[in-house]
């Protein structure tokens, strides 16, 4: 492990960049836009999959899997829909391959063009609601509850690990309804989920509202969201769920018979959450040492170092440290004692540190001769003693407090730089300096446009909690029709 | 749920997609050779994932992402694998949709065609040792023992569904070594893994054993094998285990520095099950009513039907069966209470026979007086009462032994047809009747593929156990190299 990684103040992306590499997060596929998802970065994610897997099946939903691949002529069954994907994704044109006339590599075989050229999915609305058809017919078949683990491909241009890649996995619900009521009670129960999992599981602070026309899913009638900030206050899209309405139901004819036999079009939700929520953990949590990883979401929440000099220290360490580790297992802790004869003590700090482990551990002679271990916190840099007999029962508390302590400073960032304005001066100088500025607007499209324009700015969301009363729009001066945030934007 | 199913006696092939549909277990996608598996089919899957995931960890395992898209000069670096795989996969060509010239669909957009096609994997060897090369570089990387959980594209053009689709869901492990030694056991360590997984948990007894020459993986130096007999008496090759030498290390030019500081190709190994397991569970247990499910992957092992008249009677029932419901819960037990009201008793015993419930519960106002529920198997069909105050005990024990029973089941009927002969003529006959011939073979290309020709039997296993001692070659009469079992498979 090479030492160190840019500062976050000298350049942000090459520290997230750096962080990524050295904590051997993930890496560039040879396919252009395409990540390599290590074991340690996979391992967060296996983390944040059961925390949203469980609270899914908690709420009525069940997993299944649709195919990869969408015939084209589905994508254009909805007219917005094909607007917002038909422009950036991968096309299946041919079926095999042939030696190539030299005899040393393959070609494409001309001869087995598709009839119907196929598209690689760049979400699964189209594919589901096409089975939804045939499986939809009565109000008895109804809510249909689905969700499907995936990788999803869109072509991009601008690639960045884990933020926007060509290839990345995610999770999308795709749920079927009987009115409207309903569908758009799933949609923000389900958002919901999301702001608890980002919240109390990731450790960080988001924003929940809607999002403006222009930001919205293709397709959607509203799309709901949940916005983070990130260490250099630009904002982050940690996921949306969307309100469709009949829009999927129409563009595929799924109608049922409701209790009262009239005929009806279903009502539909979707929602997603994807391997961006690892770059969020990044980005909200790192610092110029590496990963600071919250423990619900850490492979590895506490690394025990033994400060060996010779196989009799090892064999007398393990003895002391066993009831400790017994307790800690016993209590679901996952814990990885690192004695790989290999690499120094020093060494060993600077790998888990940079890996972000929550708590690290000290054994030594020492600690032995007064029947203790160290302790050092990765959130704080605190470091203290503890009683080898007492470590089992403390250290569940201890991560617990770690958890909620990278919260704390997460909510603490955000506070200091979420600023209400009421010039556009002031509302520009926020925007290049860094931060989200909170502020009225007047609901038009021309002026979300022309600020985009203008700053890089959008509007990131319309918080559950606006308050527009007396506002006027920081860029029009008229009346503001809803109290928004505004930031530059991953 | 439509009563019935094809008889297996009529047609083998119907009843099976009948079962299928019936079930709810998957149903064909859109594109050709696609498939969508329902949640109650993912839901074996889950329970699959958990059985091997588990154990994949024990053993020491990481899991890890690759990307879905390859090179096209990635798979020619292996000259065995090209000719294995070039031949069934999907091709990307291009990179965007634009709107036809009629302006009412989307056409591919000529001037997005990339420079190199892109390969939907087939397998990820070539993609994986693309990376290793960059990881590995000193006997301290070694071994490295990833996993991934993956979709996989093969064009294929006679599908059947769960057996044999354009894409379908596995895990694929991919591990590199510093000796072949290390290689080779770690190959048999997880065909051993595969063979538990299929023996205790899916209950399908396995034979385990090598691959013939010509029935290997492209690019392994040996395949080993779990190989199952299903219920029409045809094989199944469940699992396989590849050792790969240093084949894939010299193509991918994957060196590293040995302890003695020499320079050395890396040894491997690649394994991999996929959802053909669910085709494996259908038919080495399904039977005329449908679905027999082993509890261990049933993801309802009991499912409760109270025999409702009234609201009262529902609230009743309830109550009486809280405290059996607590224990079930509390030992890990997977229930589920159909009170649906909008169905009979009798639909709902037609619908979770269908889907091979291992346990049914009833519950009347008879039941109640006497302090008694009724249970019915899906395994024997047996039926009995049982008092409601000792079921949550007995329940456990009860589905251990329909796991047990339906093991033994198919181990019987395996033990039944499968035969030792030693002519031709009584070879020809079992392989058109139905069944596994055990028999010598003289080592030979020529014979394998004879017989082939001849019978549409090929070799699916040179046991582990074979014992060649005296035995003539069935076909040749020369002296048999090995004893190995023919067989017509899927």
């Amino acid at each position: 492990m090479a030492k160190g990684v840019t500062p976050k103040s000298t350049d942000y992306n090459k520290w997230y960049t750096d962080v990524i590499t050295k904590a051997q997060l993930a890496d560039y596929g040879p396919v252009k836009g395409t990540m390599v998802i290590r074991p340690y970065g996979y391992g967060i994610w296996e983390a944040v999959q059961q925390a949203l897997d469980f609270r899914f099946k908690a709420t009525g939903h069940s997993n299944a899997y649709f195919p990869l691949f969408i015939p084209k002529s589905f994508l254009s069954k909805e007219a917005e829909h094909v607007e917002g994907f038909a422009k950036e994704c991968a096309v299946v044109t041919h079926s095999r391959l042939r030696t190539s006339a030299d005899g040393k590599g393959v070609e494409v075989d001309p001869n087995s063009k598709l009839e119907e050229e196929i598209i690689v999915r760049p979400t699964s609305e189209t594919i589901i609601w096409s089975m939804y058809k045939k499986w939809i017919s009565s109000y008895r078949d109804l809510p249909l509850l689905l969700n499907q683990w995936a990788n999803i491909v869109r072509w991009e241009m601008r690639t960045r690990l884990f933020i926007r890649t060509s290839e990345f996995l995610w999770q999308e619900g795709h749920t079927a309804h009987a009115t409207a009521d309903e569908a758009l009670e799933e949609t923000l129960k389900m958002l919901e989920v999301y702001r608890e999992v980002a919240e109390d599981v990731l450790a960080i602070p988001v924003i929940t509202g809607l999002k403006s026309e222009s930001e919205k899913f293709a397709g959607a009638v509203d799309t709901y969201c949940i916005e983070a900030m990130m260490g250099d206050k630009k904002a982050l899209q940690a996921g949306t769920s969307h309100y469709l309405g009949q829009n999927f139901a129409k563009a595929f004819d799924v109608k049922f018979q409701n209790e009262n036999n009239q005929e009806e079009f279903v009502y539909a939700s979707s929602w997603g959450v994807s391997t961006r929520l690892i770059g969020a953990i990044i980005m909200a949590h790192g610092d110029d040492n590496g990963l600071r990883l919250p423990p619900k979401v850490a492979p590895i929440q506490v690394v025990i170092i033994p400060i060996v000099r010779s196989d009799e220290d090892g064999d007398q360490i393990n003895a002391y440290l066993r009831p400790m580790l017994d307790e800690l297992e016993q209590k679901g802790v996952r814990v990885f004692v690192d004695d790989r004869r290999k690499m120094s003590p020093g060494y060993k700090f600077n790998e888990w540190e940079m890996k972000g482990v929550p708590l690290r551990l000290e054994v030594g002679p020492r600690d032995m001769a007064s029947k203790q271990v160290f302790a050092a916190r990765r959130d704080t840099s605190e470091k203290f003693s503890m009683g080898i007999d007492e470590a089992g029962q403390k250290i569940p508390g201890v991560l617990d407090d770690i958890q909620a302590t990278l919260y704390r400073h997460a909510f603490e960032f955000r506070a200091q730089n979420i600023h209400s304005v009421d010039s556009y001066d002031a509302f520009k100088k926020i925007v290049k300096d860094g931060g989200f500025v909170k502020c009225g607007w007047d609901g038009t499209r021309e002026t979300e446009n022309t600020i985009k324009a203008e700053t890089k700015a959008t509007i990131r969301v319309i918080p559950f909690d606006e308050n527009p009363e007396g506002l006027t729009c920081i860029f029009s001066g008229k009346k503001a029709k809803h109290q928004v945030i505004f930031a530059r934007a991953y």
